[in-house]
């Protein structure tokens, strides 16, 4: 059986919010959509963004669906699998939205009963703005959807790839363990860069007023994700410390080499700049 | 006299092309709008772009204007300067774009005769798109266009503050050195950690492809700069490189504290981003 079923989705923030508008599109499939947030108020301006038709108010209620989708951060979902895991019902689909999947991967291996289905999942369209209004629908459009597998159990990946198409998603399935070697460096290397350089830039002068005034684009897109929720990227960065702590090492020796060239001049500089230029041509191909 | 007058602009890229387009605009005061390039071609796409009324054929016509803009790399500034500057005819503005403006200043007071008008200047709205199509005439409208002066030169200073002005752009006063201080940390700095972030990210597994889809919105933001020129972001690294390799030092300080905080747990590592999360929100009021 691959249908989406009545579905219940663990968090009302961006994530959650934008899952749920995907979910009540007529054509998804879902019977029901369900949300549950530990403030009942942020759940309820989810389903008056059309994020879902009901807000529960109890979290066992959640295990009372077919599909359940949890999408709080990287902490939060372990601890839920910790308390709730062992409780999903067999049959039922479990997914997950979380930025670090071998914590996430291992507490499903963990907690949840062999009879229900679980799928390390990562929808690779977040921002760095939190809240139910912060979720637009059309993210998921055409967007990586990452699936980890938790134990072979083909059945659960089938759906959760079904899953994931019925949102206008692309599934994509890789272990755990390549899907945070990659995000160690895709994205929460990103995050500490960005807050790094929003420090140095506050103290480039005296006078804040000024560089206030002189910060550009440039600064203003490098340095975006500073803002992302502190809580959030904390969560993601703890889960994946072993391979953020590797990136940060990398990353050090990237930056001493381009030291390096700018003290060499300018062949030794525009070769370095060219490396990084090729590299970022390589990995987006549409600049968006 | 504050007369824009008859304008030659040495440079036709995304810049200079943007220039010319608002100072084309019926209402900016320019008698005449010409541009000059060292390749004829460049200079003939920005003309049919509205960024000019005419393509100079040689570099010496540019001398005949009332006021002259250069909108080339700063390397090129300061060689034209060389070359040009002494010839620069009495009365005129000169004006010039680079992202560096310490070497550019100081080789406008070793050229420029005294009874031209020279200010530095530099309109913080680029991008790291290069080339007459990538101008966006409303990219001038509200942008802060910093001016540092040459001499003690009022005459300078009152006409290019008008010039700038009538391109619906701010004009804000400073020194060469502590607009290149601020620059280091906002913009020259960001641009060397894109490259850097890009290397390392293209890395992050063997299976490029895959890394290739992994790669969401916030890698896309965080990298932008690292296809920039390598040309124009040598050349301004290279004028600036003292002050760029202290931005490079205190980033390398905030990492190594962000690097501590992950090893230091949940509390201390929000705490560090909590912190940058404020920089950034003081520096940029309004999210672009």
């Amino acid at each position: 059986m691959t249908e989406i079923g009545r579905v219940a989705i663990v968090g009302a923030g961006q994530i959650g919010t934008m899952l749920g508008q995907a979910l009540m599109d007529t054509g998804a499939g879902a019977a029901e959509v369900a949300v549950f947030d530990r403030d009942l108020e942020v759940a309820r301006a989810s389903v008056a963004l059309g994020g879902a038709q009901l807000a529960l108010e109890r979290a066992e209620l959640v295990l009372e669906a077919d599909t359940v989708i949890l999408a709080v951060p990287v902490d939060e979902i372990v601890r839920w699998l910790e308390e709730w895991g062992g409780m999903l019902r067999p049959g039922c689909l479990l997914l997950d939205t979380g930025s670090a999947k071998v914590q996430v991967v291992a507490a499903m291996r963990q907690y949840v009963p062999p009879l229900a289905h679980a799928v390390g999942g990562h929808p690779i369209c977040g921002t760095e703005t939190t809240g139910p209004a912060a979720a637009r629908r059309e993210a998921l459009r055409g967007a990586i959807f990452a699936l980890a597998p938790v134990r072979p159990d083909q059945v659960a990946l089938d759906r959760a790839a079904d899953l994931v198409s019925s949102l206008g998603s692309v599934p994509l399935q890789l272990s755990c363990e390549q899907h945070d070697r990659i995000l160690a460096r895709s994205s929460h290397l990103p995050h500490l860069l960005a807050t790094a350089l929003a420090c140095v830039c506050l103290g480039a002068d005296d006078d804040r007023q000024m560089v206030r005034a002189m910060v550009g684009p440039g600064f203003v897109g490098a340095s975006r994700l500073a803002e992302a929720s502190p809580e959030m990227v904390a969560s993601f960065a703890l889960a994946n410390s072993m391979e953020l702590s590797c990136a940060l090492e990398e990353f050090g020796r990237e930056l001493a080499l381009l030291a390096e060239a700018l003290g060499g001049g300018e062949v030794a500089l525009r070769s370095a700049l060219n490396r990084g230029g090729e590299a970022r041509r390589e990995l987006v191909r549409i600049s968006v």
